[in-house]
């Protein structure tokens, strides 16, 4: 029996616990201090009425022969997946829903997507960034280049010339300096990424605090469909915190070896999940 | 750009898939004809009144400010963890709470699990099974030899002599089989795995239903320990069909290749869950 050997390369422990660590020696040291926390966002205010009572009702719906549902679509319920869709032409975006799939929270789909990637890939992600993007890569064994996001770049970094890229992180806004990316910016990405055969995974987990002109959705930029998938959450809405609901847009155009990604991820959701 | 090359290697369709088309032609065709519907289990009976009243109640407490949870542990609350390591010390099996993962359910841990060994390994799978064990592991490209369930060995295979294995599957009780191992027949599995320095993947979903005295647990067998990892549902449960909810044990005295398996698994679910 081998082991997959990657897992020992992992940083002996992870970001989060390590902040949450020191944050705990040094409230015991300092008990009068007030403390800022900026490692993991734990939620603080309750889920609004209105969902907190859907929730109860549905609950109770399976309860009742008449009302009970079986196992739902692995995809997520069309009501919800169309909902989405409505909401993405809201701002000038066009998708099927056949292109929406339904997730427990970006997180598990940003892991499980790179399944559909070869070990062989070269990776580009922010630094610094949610610490998920790494954390996977690392255990699969890929190779990663770091691109610095800084006070020189307005911690936007672009496409660095003259590298490879194969698999591109994208957070935007930004977890966690804040930074958003414009449209011309994004723009360049999109070429980039086109230019050179690769992936853009676009994290758009935190588009509902963008209230300026920028832009919500990577599929806002002329070519993106055949180049990025995007991740969301309905998580981090202010009505809606903490519950671990989510979903991933895998464009029909978007074609990798002869195969249809999509195709791809709606194979792999069918074998794995629910 | 290189893509997972090894989904082009999934069977054309998804067995449960095959079957609902077959079962719809037929129904066409056949409209008077009564079909018993043998392919993927949806759920038919509702909850009963006092989890969907708890799931209600919960919903509710999200909703106020006083009673608010903000996320939970990736391993699952520890009233759970704590509830489950109970209900095996009622069957004589000790385990410690903290080699328990609570899982949305046994399918997307039985497929994560796989994360932790390498590519190169050798997979043993019973056939007929449950197949979301062997997509996911064509999925990685391994080796799978399958082990014949038939009317001579009464649908339980036993270890083939001279066949190496590192990962091995067992389902007791067998979906779709019904075959349930003996403490003697897994006693054989047990020694056969720790003797070549394999892991068994012990799919127990169906324990509940076990009326006899036949094991409900891998754990129950000597020598478990070092060489099993058991998935459990508590979706089956008559109380609480259809519901996300299940576990992972991974035995804190299960190493491999240096690595202790437990840490690997906590590790992982720690930066791609929640």
């Amino acid at each position: 029996m081998k082991i997959n050997e990657n897992y020992k390369n992992l940083a002996e422990s992870y970001l989060f616990s390590t902040i949450a660590k020191k944050v705990n020696e040094y409230s015991t040291a300092h008990p009068e201090a007030k403390i800022i926390r900026m490692g993991i966002g734990d939620v603080t205010l309750p889920l609004c009425e209105k969902a907190a009572e859907a929730f109860a009702a549905a609950a109770k719906e399976q309860g009742q022969a008449e009302t009970f549902h079986g196992y739902g679509p692995e995809q997520g319920y069309d009501f919800l997946k169309d909902a989405i869709r409505d909401y993405y032409a809201g701002f000038g975006v066009s998708l099927a829903s056949d292109e929406i799939f339904i997730s427990d929270g970006a997180k598990s789909d940003l892991g499980n997507i790179l399944d559909l990637f070869d070990v062989d890939n070269t990776v580009l992600i922010p630094d610094p960034v949610y610490p998920v993007y790494m954390d996977t890569n690392v255990m699969a064994g890929r190779k990663i280049v770091f691109m610095d996001a800084n006070v020189e770049n307005g911690f936007l970094p672009m496409p660095p010339k003259g590298q490879k890229a194969d698999i591109i992180y994208l957070c935007s806004p930004n977890n966690p300096t804040g930074g958003v990316y414009s449209r011309e910016q994004l723009k360049e990405w999109v070429e980039y990424a086109n230019a050179q055969d690769a992936i853009l995974l676009f994290d758009a987990a935190y588009e509902s605090f963008i209230v300026d002109d920028l832009p919500r959705s990577i599929f806002e930029i002329e070519g993106a469909k055949t180049c990025a998938i995007e991740f969301c959450s309905l998580s981090k809405l202010a009505s809606f915190t903490g519950t671990r609901c989510g979903y991933t847009v895998v464009p029909g155009d978007l074609m990798r070896g002869g195969m249809s990604l999509r195709k791809m991820w709606l194979r792999r959701q069918t074998s794995t999940l629910r």
